[in-house]
């Protein structure tokens, strides 16, 4: 998978959280992923339709990291990932794939949002099933660190 | 949501299991699901995006059954959920919800599928952050029951 279509992520997650969360985050070197690694507390999926490429993308959260994220978003604090922390997740998966989207139909490559999905619960797996690579970036930021996944293959 | 949209996955998963893993299954009564649910040990997701709907399906199955359909697909046993066992569990997501694709775009509704995400780990939760409803529906079969979960919104 091209480093374009990477990039683009990169750079939707670091201005969402750092608009929406007042958080500053970094992404690190991009890895291949080659086997499954259990990930955060909490993720968010979403997936992506178009006429040249589908593909899924997946942002995974530690307890701890999450929990100072939603402070920072809702002026509040929660004690555990309760349904409003999961559809901030929902909300932060589906704002950064939509920046992607735009900065990816900017370079030609046009794809769909469906809506996003929220997987909780303590040391769950995501293995993402595109037939093309499955690209896993972690980022630190000052509040921890977290990770992103993007897998994309092309439609035939 | 119009039971119009469910019925093609009920009809869709049925067909799949009995055609591919020789399992005869039925659906109970679709569930309007209202909290999140600890699901089963290994789930299935796909995201789904159209002019004029978009949602998420997914599929999830205990240890046990999902070990049995294994046995049945691939003709060898397995004593966990391994890596063939979640590609499988992806397939069946990308198989079930291609099925449906076809029905309801007889019926007028066109959707295209992303790529199937499969999550793993004991006691996930699955939380859809479509805008409409999430329907849940328990299916019995001669293994032992799963679950499917469909939502839809409407693309404004």
């Amino acid at each position: 998978m091209d480093v374009k279509f990477i990039n683009p992520f990169l750079e939707s997650v670091t201005n969402v959280l750092a608009t929406m969360a007042q958080t500053e985050s970094k992404a690190r070197k991009p890895i291949l992923k080659k086997s499954t690694i259990a990930l955060g507390d909490v993720t968010g999926i979403i997936g992506m339709s178009g006429e040249q490429v589908k593909g899924s993308f997946a942002i995974s959260f530690s307890k701890e990291v999450i929990l100072a994220i939603y402070q920072r978003m809702l002026m509040e604090e929660a004690a555990s990932i309760n349904s409003d922390c999961i559809d901030m997740v929902g909300e932060l998966t589906n704002i950064a794939t939509g920046g992607a989207k735009n900065l990816l139909a900017e370079k030609g490559y046009e794809f769909e949002l469906a809506t996003p999905v929220v997987v909780s619960g303590g040391g769950h797996q995501i293995d993402h099933m595109s037939k093309g690579p499955t690209i896993l970036i972690p980022f630190t930021s000052d509040v921890g660190d977290f990770f992103i996944e993007v897998s994309f293959e092309a439609v035939t």
